[in-house]
């Protein structure tokens, strides 16, 4: 274990943060919130001190290769202090009261969940609602680069076949190689990000709604400074560009690479991205239909709702512009259906993700063509090539440990006295990172019921969710700790 | 494919269920009801000729060897057509007008399921509800020859490593072999089946019910003659004697042969039947403590409904002594998770089964082993023998087609306008051969609000599930169909 390096570079991370408060320390100026702008100015600095501190101590002892092993311990640390420092602005302003309300918003912010504890959004000062939003687009930046450029280093559940050409488990040439890719990834969150502004600003919104609403959009996270989520715009056109930019972020980042550098030939075979395409559609023209039959009346505004509230649980964002929760019962179970599957590797979604499931149901077609031939040869494809048996192994194991933490979750929260569908529905919408759920925890309610122990609980599960569930699981094996 | 040996067989099968028919025959005279009696020994009489002359016809044309493919075929017209064949008194006799809902309740019978349409059962003539409650106990005993004997030989879903001797898939051997093993295994079942009534009846119980109790029991099929189920008889005694036979029927049935045989050394060394019982164990103590604590106050009370239901749920049967939808958040979760898993193979029990469970829990363990040390090796045991990498990919690619199951069942049933909560758990609880779920159909409802559509769909569900999901859809794919 190198801790001297994993404290260096914890350090780095939390400078960034510090450094990116700046921006919610000058919406706090500009909407006159001036204790706000001394809350954040005391957080800045302070964490910029200590942090300047502890990186200059640690510069020169630190060891320059990490191991597989101090990946898992980084990566888990690295979520964990963001949220205890990201949740220092809504604690010591007031905004939020209670600790663990604001670790757990901050918490659900990082990892892009949008699961909330606020009954009452709008009451809050706007330069903290501002980083409230802020810490989703951080930790979709973070996420994009942990699921692209280190995952499949560290050999996480099968997500290595994203990216054949990455190296093998040897982790020498991670800072290099991080340093490159995130330069390209981050190029093009930012660019779809001020594309989405400028295109949300169009449809009437100010500046502050436009970033704030982009920051929710590009990171699959959810969060909105409106009681009503973008529900409050009542525009079809917003409604449309947010539906459009959340399945563009819920599409592997690298997929979006080779479109800028004309690699048509390979997004066209990509088989995660068909899936996800088809899933997408398929979805929307069931719930349209439900919907004009059994509800709207109306097939536009069945499309228009029916493709939003898809895309946006599929992408695993949670954004709400209807209470699906009044829909008819086909349309509700296929949101429910959705919210097991997720976004794209490699994107900002959470979720099992649509490359695991649709690997899955491969495999268990062939395994179908095995029991008529056991002598037959079948191989797995995917994209065009052979998918070794030891990935879908793994995927397995992963889809398989997915499950039981969402059920062991669901029986953790149900200490307190909840329904099974709210309890079942906090699980899955924590872990798989998408915020609102059905039952108490549906698109009009919150999380704000819940006791402080359960808060806890669903904190973890949307950290244990976002990072893939086995970079955190491993800390806890005996196995980890041993020399 | 050797489809005039299928029909044959299927002739013999047919046979065989209606000489059963003379039992419900018997009792109808016992009790009175002459009209049952003439509709049984009219189709007795009817299906006796009609197949008499398919077998004669069919037995010089036969060929020996069956393929596996005929395995599959076999099998699944196996419990359609007595499904079929098995509804015909409940039709003709008037008790269940409608077709659908006999064909349900048949299916329900044969699969061990215990789902049922009826809203006052004890308004049936008890002849008819001795034929439900004798469906069950045949289905039982189809059952676990079919997963004891039959399934290991085609390769289902990693059940073959139940029985490390079973051969390849060649299935030349399978008629002797079926045989022989039969014959062992329903000496087991017919044995504890006779104890069960003895105990049951000094219980107080009569004989007609202490049968039909017993057949739910030793199924894990969970069909009552009551209304109110087992807590009708309102006796610990027999809450305890069920509960006792309902984890004696979850447990594989060539262990039971063991114990018989003085070999104790592999029955202690089971790594499944350990799972099972410490599944069963800490359920029923997590219940209770919550029963104890948040309704009963009475640790006595609570252990005992606790077990039983615990019992009830875990091996699949579905018998209720109380109203669990009414127990605290805590239990009705436990027991919501238990119905993912189910017996162990090898019983009459349902669901996932213990050992497919337990195994992907070791292998996911195993997995974040070789993510600490990629170069390392490890090797997943199961009573003291290394588990080949195959089974395991077999076992994974059913557990993600079981739950992927579970969630389009609960999508066409969701058709018509349920809750989440009722279609997901109306699922699981047929698909896993349980019964009774949340919802409205928990333990005091039934089915039968469910359109024609449903019930079809959760008929095929039941078999679907009962068949190890693999053997029914493998007649859906074009594979199975070429040449």
């Amino acid at each position: 274990m190198h801790l001297i390096t994993i404290v260096n570079i914890i350090s780095i991370l939390l400078i960034l943060i510090a450094v990116s408060m700046i921006f919610p320390a000058i919406w706090a100026l500009y909407f006159k919130e001036f204790s706000c702008f001394l809350t954040f100015s005391t957080i800045i600095i302070s964490v910029l001190i200590v942090c300047c501190v502890i990186f200059c101590i640690t510069k020169n002892k630190k060891e320059n290769n990490l191991s597989t092993k101090d990946g898992f311990l980084l990566v888990s640390l690295s979520w964990l202090l963001a949220s205890i420092i990201g949740a220092l602005p809504f604690y010591f302003s007031g905004a939020i009261p209670s600790f663990v309300d604001a670790f757990f918003e901050t918490m659900s912010g990082f990892t892009t969940t949008g699961a909330s504890i606020l009954t009452n959004i709008e009451a809050l000062p706007k330069s903290i609602l501002f980083w409230r939003s802020l810490t989703h687009w951080l930790g979709g930046m973070g996420i994009v680069v942990l699921t692209v450029a280190i995952l499949p280093l560290l050999g996480i559940g099968g997500l290595q076949l994203i990216k054949a050409e990455a190296p093998g488990p040897t982790v020498d040439k991670i800072t290099p190689r991080i340093g490159e890719t995130a330069k390209y990834l981050w190029f093009i969150y930012v660019g779809f990000s001020a594309l989405e502004t400028i295109l949300l600003l169009f449809g009437g919104m100010n500046l502050y709604d436009a970033l704030t609403h982009t920051f929710g959009t590009m990171a699959t996270g959810g969060f909105s400074t409106k009681n009503s989520s973008v529900a409050h715009f009542n525009s079809a056109y917003i409604d449309y560009i947010i539906t459009i930019f959340m399945i563009l972020a819920g599409i592997n980042f690298s997929l979006h690479y080779k479109l800028l550098t004309g690699n048509i030939k390979e997004i066209i075979s990509d088989s995660e991205l068909k899936a996800y395409l088809t899933i997408f559609i398929v979805a929307t023209l069931l719930l349209s239909y439900d919907l004009t039959k059994n509800h709207f009346n109306n097939i536009w505004n069945a499309l228009r709702y029916g493709s939003f509230q898809a895309a946006s649980i599929l992408t695993t964002t949670g954004y709400a512009t209807y209470d699906y929760e009044k829909w008819p019962a086909m349309s509700r179970t296929i949101l429910f259906l959705l919210m097991f599957i997720g976004g794209c590797s490699g994107s900002t979604g959470g979720g099992i993700k649509v490359i695991r499931v649709f690997t899955l149901f491969k495999q268990s077609l062939i395994e179908m063509k095995y029991l008529i031939r056991p002598k037959g040869i079948f191989t797995l494809r995917l994209s065009g090539s052979v998918v070794k048996k030891d990935i879908v192994y793994a995927i397995s194991g992963f889809f398989f440990l997915y499950i039981a933490i969402v059920l062991t979750v669901a029986l953790l929260v149900s200490l307190e006295d909840v329904d099974i569908l709210t309890s079942i529905s906090s699980a899955l919408a924590t872990v798989g990172n998408i915020g609102p759920g059905f039952g108490k925890i549906g698109p009009t309610e919150n999380y704000a019921f819940y006791s402080d122990f359960s808060k806890w609980v669903l904190s973890f599960a949307m950290m244990i969710g976002r990072l893939e569930i086995y970079t955190v699981l491993v800390l806890f094996t005996p196995h980890f700790w041993k020399k």
